[in-house]
């Protein structure tokens, strides 16, 4: 099993507070030492790094908890191996391409028996079930809807059928984004909070950091944080259903 | 116009030494400071660093010239904007996926009233005329071959064939690997240089920084370095022609 963080957020925002505390369980307060990685998105495009050292002992994941990049949504995954060796190839997020925008996509959990069938337009590289799945669901979207991006709605729709097929087959918590909306699925865990004004303390349940995000926010920010388990103590994380899907667009979730 | 720098070995290799002369031309010693990007082939999986900074400015930059990342196939670029914005979708390398491989591209020059028709199987993200000059060949390659990755030297002829097409638009130097092989194609300025037994010392021609490869290299170690201005000012470069392709494997030139 590996652990999943998200962000969702109305304006570019850093992820340095809440990637510390995860980057934590890879390898020093868990035992998820088999690999991360993170994607964030900036415009269209995309900063991906992986790397199959544990997180807590990687320089790049060092630079991430240094260096503030901004991004309005993020996906990092840290591993610990039960389908695919230890490989950089093997490590979440995924990305691909797709209707010219980049997808990223990473996943909790474990699939048996699920052996979609793949017309190689989207192939997989490496040997988890997690990018197989990856690899169906873009295969599966570009079929129905052909070349054009659809409505969030219509997306929804599909994704949340999709979803519901794979999770047949086990244990499927996963986040996917094209970097306009935050698409996220829970089998067994996922929590999420969002952070709005009057913004408040926070404090790191893995590392003894505290942030005060009033002073590093303005009023009209809002940030949604999803995650396989709660990153922080003083925080209400909404727990998600077994079986549901949330999207997250500017912060926050919406119905669709 | 841009610069571009190329690996190729035989058995995993370093790329600071080289990358650290050739960053200092993102901004430093040239003008190139429109972005900059690398990509390391790491068995089946891609490290992928890009940057819309100047590479002598960028925090990433200055991880990768002090962590050394071991890879057989190397490529990297640094930007000054000709067509499209100064954007992170802009810069390149690019990454797709064909046939379960990932593909890295990136090209220095200029295309006119380059046109081609896209099926949608692979679309820029950025606005470029090089991701569009790679998806084209992309999509070529898999409509010649189908589903599975040919021999290298029908790869090869495919390979020539498309870029001499392309070149006929501009100036088209450019470098694309799979991580087995590394493509390039000349229109105006590459140059090469194979490193092997018995090493000598090397001085680059943009910081004052020389190395003795005896001493970091083993017999068997080679190394095949090719960019698109010479990097040291005591090692024979070999210029291509105009309109050559050559192939490099294990650090060498392959006749293909």
């Amino acid at each position: 099993m590996c652990q999943l963080l998200g962000m969702n957020c109305n304006i570019p925002t850093d992820i340095v507070f809440s990637f510390t505390g995860f980057a934590t369980r890879g390898g020093g307060t868990d035992v998820h030492h088999d690999g991360w990685g993170i994607a964030f998105f900036e415009g269209a495009g995309v900063r991906h790094f992986v790397d199959y050292q544990a997180a807590v002992r990687s320089p790049i994941a060092d630079l991430i908890k240094r260096y503030p990049i901004k991004s309005k949504n993020v996906i990092a995954h840290i591993r610990k191996a039960t389908q695919g060796e230890v490989t950089l190839e093997n490590c979440h997020p995924f990305v691909r391409e797709l209707w010219g925008r980049y997808w990223v996509f990473a996943h909790n959990g474990d699939l048996k028996e699920f052996a979609p069938e793949l017309d190689g337009s989207f192939r997989p590289v490496g040997t988890t079930d997690s990018e197989l799945a990856f690899c169906h669901i873009l295969q599966q979207l570009r079929a129905r809807f052909g070349q054009q991006l659809p409505a969030l709605a219509e997306l929804s729709a599909a994704l949340r059928e999709l979803t519901t097929a794979i999770a047949a087959h086990g244990t499927f918590n996963m986040m996917l984004s094209d970097g306009s909306a935050l698409f996220t699925h829970c089998s067994t865990n996922l929590y999420y909070v969002v952070r709005k004004y009057p913004f408040a303390t926070a404090k790191l349940s893995d590392e003894d950091v505290l942030v005060d995000f009033s002073e590093v926010t303005t009023p009209n920010d809002r940030v949604a944080v999803i995650v396989t388990e709660p990153l922080t103590t003083n925080e209400t994380w909404i727990p998600f259903a077994p079986g549901e899907m949330r999207v997250f667009v500017d912060g926050e979730p919406v119905d669709s």
